[in-house]
């Protein structure tokens, strides 16, 4: 077999061996049906076991309400930016709350603004997006049609360390970097959404989970695709879903019931692996710099850089020698950033703390 | 390995084995990256060499001329259904003619009316959609934004066997169930999208092939994912693209100029393969009976039915322990359907033929 590496892409990102093995086992035929699961119907009861399966797994493990549907969709975080407004928005007469704590929310708001009303209720703009807001600095609207905000932003490692007060608007939540890293209470959320390339499988599905009375008021006449309506009435299956996408939902969220337990677990497990990264920074007296603000630094997305900014090329350089991988930060924050989704091992943590303690020692 | 079974399912459907095979060989591991291509950066080189190999591919097999785009989208041929109004109907002060000759031509004017004004300028409801319009047949408006047609109707087993005279108004075609089957003089389409399911790869990507013009043309301020501009200037990777399933893309074009050539001789096999299933229909002297009129029949979807209904239930059952899979017919038409798709070898073809033979003979 082809070495892996420590790979610590934003997403798509690694994927659970255990997971990418069982798939490459049964990828020319499923045990007792003779075709791929990609060549089989999206009707069919092998099918229709696969997807109730990882909704059931989803279910487990956020402890997702009966009151709420679990839909898996296409397009994308991106396509919910304009899925939201057109079914909550658009035609309602009245505006939307954007909290904008980085890149994502900041996308969100724009698809939203060409569809309706915005308000900028909070916009971390100013200092770079390193924080989420405190409750006294978020300018709500109580009349608004929904509140959204984005639970971790990726490439500004900003996380919310639980959820705003919003009373009794639809809290609505790009949760797309963050997604089964720690437990949520799904009943504080109108809509959460995450893409799933980041902690629940590879891109090409979204995962979408909606509060029974938000499909009931959802926007009637939308054409079927982009309508929370009918794709709830039709159980993700209004059309042809991508049913390969699917499957490895089901066998990545059987990899975390199995292998970890339950989301408590995780989000131990991914505490402390960020602990390693940041405990790195902060010893490092300067020589690496942190970008989040201590009181909401991501567990998932840990971007920091180099003081000498001329040190970064090598480090990136000597990282990737050694097998740690897609270190580079986004041009707009700069640096370095380790993504540490839940597939990454600590194993791989510990190897890059150790290059980056190294590294620091010998270019000090 | 597990036995794999002949699969005449309508889509998703039968993959070519050895691009499976490929894609089981390296699913771990691309070779020399070191990671999944699930798990790689849509914005590395790695992707970027297979989402552009893939597009070479297509433009060799079908002759793209330069002044066509391709992208490579999310949510389907349904979701084209929205895009294609929302780009250039609504708002446009003209209406959208249609051509309806069976159930997704159907659904592609249903969607459009949520959107816009739509004429329909054929529909074979009343003749059960067993045809395609004789061109005197065709209400077509001069002024039209654009005239869709659906090239291959999968229920009804209709496919258009040369595109309609349409004038100067675009022509948009929803070529799902037949695109890679035989040449298509792409030339004379303004837009021409499928979903992968059938001929291109699996479930989860959507092929659109549009002229420069109408990227021009397509309406300004649509939230991205569903702006043919936006997507097209992103060059597909405005947001995350659905990275698994472009590269099966890769690997089944890459089978089909490997093992085939070209769409000349694939449409040759097709048609070679559809006559085998057609001769048996024709020679059973009405124990199976055809649905579509012999001038419009598909070489990519062989519906027909029993004369005697109550002999379907045995002859699906027979069929399936005899390994030929997924006969059962659309409800709409009812009966049977064989889908032989570029993956379904004539070896497959050929059992299913001797099958129905040998049914026929003992059940007469």
């Amino acid at each position: 077999m082809e070495k892996r590496v420590y790979n610590f892409a934003p997403g798509p990102a690694m994927l659970p061996l255990p997971a990418l093995e069982e798939a490459q086992r049964e990828l020319l035929a499923l045990p007792g049906v003779g075709s791929s699961v990609m060549e089989i119907s999206h009707r069919s009861k092998t099918f229709a076991d696969i997807i109730e399966r990882a909704e059931a797994n989803l279910r487990q493990l956020l402890a997702i309400p009966d009151n709420y549907r679990v839909l898996f969709l296409q397009g994308g975080a991106q396509m919910q930016f304009a899925m939201v407004p057109m079914n909550f928005l658009h035609g309602s007469g009245k505006s939307a709350d954007y909290i904008v704590t980085g890149t994502w929310g900041t996308k969100a708001m724009a698809a939203a603004k060409t569809l309706g009303d915005v308000r900028v209720a909070f916009d971390a703009g100013e200092t770079n997006y390193d924080r989420v807001p405190e409750p006294a600095e978020m300018d709500l609207d109580p009349g608004a049609a929904y509140v959204h905000i984005t639970s971790n932003e990726t490439i500004q490692g900003v996380q919310f360390p639980a959820e705003p007060e919003v009373g009794n608007v639809p809290l609505v939540c790009d949760s797309s970097s963050d997604i089964l890293c720690r437990p949520v209470p799904v009943e504080k959320y109108g809509i959460l959404y995450a893409c799933a390339q980041k902690n629940i499988g590879p891109a090409g599905v979204t995962l979408v989970i909606i509060r029974d009375d938000l499909v009931d008021r959802a926007a009637a006449g939308l054409p079927p695709m982009l309508s929370y309506k009918a794709m709830a009435e039709g159980k993700s299956l209004a059309n042809t879903p991508p049913t390969f996408a699917i499957y490895m939902v089901k066998l990545v969220t059987e990899w975390l019931l199995r292998e970890v337990g339950d989301l408590e677990k995780m989000a131990e497990i991914n505490r402390q692996k960020a602990k390693l990264l940041y405990d790195a920074v902060e010893r490092s007296d300067g020589f690496y710099l942190p970008h989040a603000q201590p009181r909401c630094r991501s567990i998932m997305n840990v971007p920091f850089r180099l003081a000498n900014a001329e040190l970064a090329g090598p480090f990136l350089e000597q990282a990737e020698k050694q097998g740690l991988a897609e270190l580079k930060g986004h041009r707009s924050v700069g640096g370095c950033r380790a993504s540490i989704y839940n597939a990454m091992p600590r194993e791989g943590v510990e190897a890059l703390r150790d290059f980056m303690l190294g590294f620091c020692e010998k270019n000090r």
